[in-house]
């Protein structure tokens, strides 16, 4: 029985979520290599196997040493080389074909002095994110990369690789392709630019709101989407998903209600859901929807006219203008919470209860 | 050597930082019962000790089992009853003092018939934070709250409780001041009302900006801030503290520089500092301060003309208008960041680095 805040995990919509996409890739021809950030769990790994996905991508070196204890084989490190973790980058890339991302003469200097097992590189590219990545046009600074990569054996140029996160702020499915076309466009270039010199050269792109909802993948090799797998309120609001395909919530106990404030409180805070929030239509803050939890821990459809309108390290405060939805909820009963970005509450909660019962880890710092 | 993001800890300015608070309640006739939700540190734990602490405050059934294990035998949890938790609630109180909180008639009714060791009971007073409490002016609630407590003989009226929590919206002293005296009138006036009948009443209040700048407890038993032994950039910003005081930055590697954005990115995210941010005199989100970090781990004043604009999971990207900072930082170096909230940062975190050299963990959920 559920006493404290865990998070429930709906196998099926899991599921139904990775065989769209591993369907998806295979129908555009695509290599999916799956973000594993998102779930940062072995056994739902298994579950991309059970599809024929046998390459992954992660976003630090702790992850890229849990799955590799799991059997995995082939990781991108999609996160610039940190030339402080040298010591596990060989170690690591002795072992199994690992990947990572360059965007810095300095650390390709450095690697170049350090690396011992063979390392397959990426060059980062800009294409509008503005997080990280070379502007495409710099193209005197990616020939300098390139040409120390190529000097060095145990370095293996692979392509150009980016990340359109600027989809995270669209809000339907046009801006969305609009992005996505804006990325496609700049990668072909740069492709047609080296395929001469590189004719291996691949293409890796893909966020969730792309991937879920274009048909555009001219040029690309493979993808690498993440959230995807369990999907979140911000990705109905881009338009990637709906609702139903949100596969996880937050069992959260009710703990208190507030009749003179129309509030009800809940033992589930920012150490659960994160400090993450969506703007709702009437312009409050939202930090997650509410459902009703039923008896083998799945949910339904968000209840209109409530919503998590603060958190505090632990408490969760829902504010509902709706009487019924405020009497129908009782000191000592569950409430369940769809979180807001799904990757941050996985992270924080360490674990999942599945819909049939199962406690399933995830990965430990 | 650190090669990966660490959560520093300057012991030196966390004892400090603790003497202050523990010769201030001293002085004020106080009973210092210091929030454990900060830290989570058993090893923490020892350093209030050390000043003759003996009794915690903590937000979770799981953080007051973990300090019961590490020898605390006098603990109030400061969140309402979760009648979900009654095993624990009867194990832990059947072997140390344990103190809680009530604001529901309905948790009340539950535990007169499941508790079967003794609880302390406070009543949750609502004194402007509106996220629990009960309205001071609710006295026929108040009274039927009593009458329930009275006729068990497991629960002890322990007094009124509450928690000032709109002082983090206060930006100098002189607002600290005036939510601080509010709450202390509306405590004073209940314990008045009540101190007949129950003359061992107890008033227990005291978030870290009302205990860090006030001289005024009139009336008030117990003071319980958490937030104080770390400290962090929202409470400098409250007017709580001076850079100086905070006990805890994370080290982050640099990864990439983009000089066309004046951008340094950094391995430290959302997963290492939660997105709690603060609003710059610019009118720019801020997630961090940026401080050079000296050989033995301790740091310095914030760098003037560097914040951190962004952050994503992993990823943190700083932005400085100054072309002397932006090159004095290399990839392959260490950057410490203050943290917006150490609560959250330290939750996340899970483990410390003290500038002795000295790993420390925290309870694990």
């Amino acid at each position: 029985m559920i006493s404290s805040p865990t998070l429930l995990l709906d196998k099926e919509k899991c599921l139904r979520n990775i065989g769209f996409m591993a369907g998806k890739a295979k129908g555009f021809g695509l290599k999916l290599r799956p973000h594993f950030k998102t779930h940062q769990s072995a056994e739902i790994g298994e579950w991309f196997r059970d599809f024929g996905i046998s390459s992954c991508t992660v976003s630090s070196m702790k992850m890229a040493e849990y799955f590799k204890n799991h059997g995995w084989n082939d990781i991108t490190l999609a996160f610039p080389i940190n030339i402080l973790e040298i010591d596990a980058i060989n170690a690591i890339a002795a072992e199994i074909n690992l990947n990572s991302i360059i965007v810095s003469t300095k650390t390709l200097d450095d690697l170049n002095q350090q690396l011992k097992s063979p390392l397959g590189l990426y060059i980062k590219i800009n294409t509008g994110a503005n997080r990280t990545g070379i502007e495409p046009e710099n193209i005197s600074l990616i020939d300098k990369l390139l040409e120390k990569i190529s000097a060095n054996d145990l370095m293996k140029f692979k392509g150009f690789l980016a990340h359109s996160g600027q989809t995270y702020a669209a809000r339907n499915k046009e801006e969305i392709e609009k992005i996505h076309a804006q990325e496609i466009q700049i990668m072909a270039a740069l492709k047609q630019k080296y395929i001469n010199v590189f004719p291996e050269i691949e293409i890796s792109v893909g966020d969730t709101p792309a991937c879920s909802v274009s048909e555009n993948y001219k040029g690309i090799s493979e993808i690498r989407p993440g959230n995807f797998v369990f999907y979140d309120l911000m990705q109905v609001q881009i338009g990637s998903c709906n609702f139903d395909d949100i596969a996880i919530a937050l069992a959260s106990p009710v703990v208190a209600k507030h009749p003179e404030r129309n509030e009800i409180i809940i033992h589930g805070g920012a150490v659960h859901l994160s400090k993450e929030y969506i703007f709702l239509e009437n312009g409050e803050k939202s930090f997650g929807s509410i459902v009703i939890l039923n008896e083998n821990h799945t949910w339904g459809q968000p209840i209109k006219g409530a919503y998590l309108r603060s958190l505090s390290q632990d408490h969760g405060i829902i504010k509902t203008d709706s009487k019924e939805v405020f009497d129908s909820f009782t000191e000592g009963s569950l409430i369940g919470i769809l979180p807001v970005h799904s990757c941050l509450t996985a992270d924080m909660l360490k674990s999942f209860l599945t819909t049939d019962g199962k406690k399933m880890e995830m990965m430990k710092w």
